[in-house]
């Protein structure tokens, strides 16, 4: 497939004057072979007023019809083959591997979302039947949810298949039943395109309306802040920096109509050495640290940006190994330039602040946009004194924290702002203490892993890839996992209505296979 | 039990120097008999730093613990006696009859959320099992619900009980393992003071962390605005005007760490008069309708503000029985000087409009603080021309809108604000039009009944009392049912968690009897 650089506004390619170029960040030059289309204010409002046009056709559909059109993106998607993983990988300097990975990722979640569809209990079926004969008479009620109608849905940088054009946020809110209006991230455009094209064709094969997805592009922010300004837009999905995540919530926040926005947006992950885990195996886990923090040049949102241990000649050890380990590290590519700077910078200012060392750095960068790894060093009486050590810094950094006891790394997880995860080293030796932390760790944090690493989110039905303000805009929700379409539905009461004009699925004995409550016993 | 005016900190009464008196609308006097605290804003921090402090002692007490403090409220409610009935009579104006059964409502409720408790589903239970086998290898994952930390709640000046002290979002944030701070309503602050008196009985005798329950009072708004700033407090319910909501909502959102807003504002309850159902009993309706709006001196969320019909000689005829009724109805006292200074504003505002005619009025106030009953009319092509035709009037005043056909009746309908509920009188013969009606409903509301009235909300499984802004300010949610819990959690996940780690209901084999789904598949 040749890239045209056009916009897909409800499955009409549209071009545009103002042009931009994708760029090669192992390369540190633009990619000259198209131009892409930015998107105009009526652009914009075209797709709002196609996605609201496609809401109802769509949203009505079969539930079958609806989870046909989640594996067709998917299958579309994988037939794009490698023009897919050559063109992603290029725009973004993420490594073919990591891409083909990410592909199959995204391709099941659609699938997963499809499988949910079917599954049904997010409709949330509730009936409690009428008892005419109670003083009052009891009324019948039936409760369901519905989509909540168009949804704006703004891609990452850092998982330009898995978290952008057909990712998590949009694969949740069209198995909810609702259009998506796609910001497409100007770091990855012919990612984009070919996405689109695909979803696309999977809408004209499974004979979807038209306006069930666009895709527009921009380089500034208006096409960003019109798409969540527009009265049709009814909720936001965004991954990316605290900055645009609480931009867009600001412009939601000041609608006529405010609307939800979803934004994932900033997390440093702490991760707790016990003392017996550290005394076992602390070589290993030093190993495992520089691991996980390289992972995709550092570019994880669950990235392991802090680690907490006690003070004493365990840690030292540890720290010792991870320095080694960090030293061999060759650069790795950025996603972007802005990136990269935004990454030299956040280690400058960790560097310049007066209780922070500077324990390792990788090695020198061979090529533009390359980040050079580091890890710092603080003591846990002095972590909270500077805010600019809770900083994420994005990319391959990190902060060992030397605590003096237990007692002070709680005290410091427990002033920690809100994080996506959370990580226990732990051994059988440690589990008392390890308990007396979980309550701090269950307030703060989305997700609490024990002997692993936080890079690697499952798409499952148990994930939360979550947690409380910064680390999402709205800490009662998940971006990944089931759990997601829950974002982009509410509930709706039906009360005495005659069975003609109850959705069908709220009919007397018509759930059947879909988990309800019915006079508050559960059935399936 | 005397009064005595003061405060409840976590179970210790606190007076203070500013005081304030109760007042009785129907005399349109102060109450004399006790002067009221208001708290200062150490007293708040105080109450928060105690909720607080009471939070992991309480939302770790088993569950039965937690239902039996619920059941122990209802009873002490109950055991209050008549001088409950008698203060929350004469300081809300409301008769002792509808006090009755009002109170029963909330005892009911509290013994809902306790059996809700039990029940368990609200906490999400999810497991997905390890693969190790995987490329690569899939984790453990499980899922639960979390409380979110303590709550603010603030009372309704329309139900001194059932939305108040210990209304609807105490029992659900309590039920959630949440402690309450209650910011009492100044038109009912002996109501308020009794109900905490049964609040911290029941604390005594099951045994609870005393700042599990506060309440702190106050004439003025800063008593709420330093509830909703303090950083301690995670969510917000309240009920009460759009202007108090938003204000709630712009302090949250400002906050470092913004929180969850539950605010049920503003609604007018479209009632639609399908065509068969008016023709074949158009006066049985108008006197219904009257009675609805009516009933509680207008000053229900769910009041009947508008009814929309086809115009024509039957919905003249309505008109006429509707205005006869009217014209007979007794003016009702109002709970507050300010409601009823506000209902005669927004009266006049609506007489003042040149496209709005006045159909009727009640009788004439027989004595102080007493709202006349009035009745309005404006044509479907005119009703968009001024928003003054969408404001809520809180009282007995409806809307009476005279649409051309069944094509216009649609449009002001889908051009309406979000609403608590919509009504549709409806016979056999308007099937066909009332379905297509119902998609707009849907996006509208957030209950939809037929041939009822929207007064009287029924506390169960299946009732939504939300519905898109303004009606509230989070469309997701019910702040009435059984589904008003989940307000109050936000799910954790925990990955590969040692079994003496993982909180106890996600252990292996031990949700017994709660619902939850196991790798993939709904299990009770």
């Amino acid at each position: 497939m040749t890239l045209t650089g056009d916009l897909f506004i409800a499955g009409e390619r549209r071009s545009s004057e103002q042009r931009f170029r994708a760029y090669d960040p192992a390369k540190g030059a633009e990619i000259e072979d198209v131009a892409f289309a930015g998107a105009s204010e009526q652009d914009v409002a075209d797709a709002c007023a196609a996605a609201e046009a496609a809401f109802l056709p769509y949203s009505t559909k079969p539930l079958e019809e609806r989870a046909a059109f989640l594996e067709a993106i998917a299958d579309e998607i994988e037939a794009l083959g490698d023009a897919l993983v050559e063109r992603a990988s290029r725009e973004s300097g993420l490594p073919a591997a990591r891409i083909t990975g990410e592909r199959g990722r995204t391709a099941n979640q659609l699938r997963l979302f499809a499988k949910e569809v079917h599954d049904g209990a997010w409709q949330k079926l509730r009936i409690d039947h009428a008892d005419p004969a109670r003083t009052p008479p009891k009324p019948d009620l039936r409760l369901r949810t519905v989509p909540v109608g168009p949804v704006a849905v703004f891609g990452a940088s850092n998982f330009p298949l898995a978290f952008s054009t057909a990712g998590g946020d949009t694969a949740s809110a069209l198995a909810a039943g609702c259009p998506v209006v796609m910001k497409g991230h100007s770091a990855h455009p012919g990612t984009a395109e070919l996405i689109a094209s695909a979803i696309a064709r999977a809408v004209e094969k499974t004979g979807m309306p038209s306006g069930v997805f666009s895709l527009v592009n921009g380089m500034g922010r208006h096409v960003g802040q019109s798409l969540v300004a527009d009265p049709r837009i009814q909720a936001v999905g965004f991954t990316g920096s605290r900055a645009g995540g609480e931009a867009l919530m600001k412009i939601a926040a000041a609608r006529p109509r405010p609307i939800p926005v979803y934004a994932e947006m900033s997390a440093i992950n702490p991760v707790i050495l016990m003392p017996e885990a550290l005394k076992a195996r602390g070589d290993a886990l030093a190993k495992a640290y520089v691991a996980s923090m390289a992972m995709g040049a550092g570019q994880f949102c669950t990235n392991p940006g802090l680690v907490l241990g006690i003070a004493g000649p365990e840690l030292d050890a540890f720290s010792q190994v991870a320095a080694e380990t960090l030293t061999g590290q060759a650069a790795q590519v950025m996603l972007t330039e802005g990136i990269y700077k935004a990454f030299e910078e956040g280690k400058e200012k960790l560097a310049a602040s007066p209780y922070v060392e500077k324990v390792a750095e990788g090695a020198e960068p061979a090529g533009p946009t390359q980040g050079r790894a580091a890890l710092f060093t603080v003591a846990g009486k002095d972590f909270l004194a500077d805010p600019v050590h809770l900083h994420e810094v994005f990319g391959v950094s990190s902060v060992l924290v030397r605590c003096a006891d237990l007692e002070e790394l709680k005290s410091v997880l427990s002033q920690l702002e809100g994080q996506l995860t959370a990580t226990i080293q732990v051994d059988e030796g440690d589990y008392e203490s390890a308990r007396a932390l979980m309550p701090v760790l269950e307030q703060t944090v989305g997700r609490i892993l024990a002997n692993g690493w936080p890079t690697g989110v499952e798409v499952t039905h148990a994930m939360v890839h979550g947690g409380p303000y910064p680390a999402t805009s709205d800490g009662r929700t998940t971006s990944v996992g089931t759990l997601a379409i829950e974002r982009f539905v509410r509930p709706v009461a039906y009360q005495d209505l005659p069975e003609a004009l109850l959705p069908p699925v709220l009919r007397e004995g018509a759930q059947d296979g879909v988990l309800a409550r019915i006079d508050g016993a559960w059935t399936l």
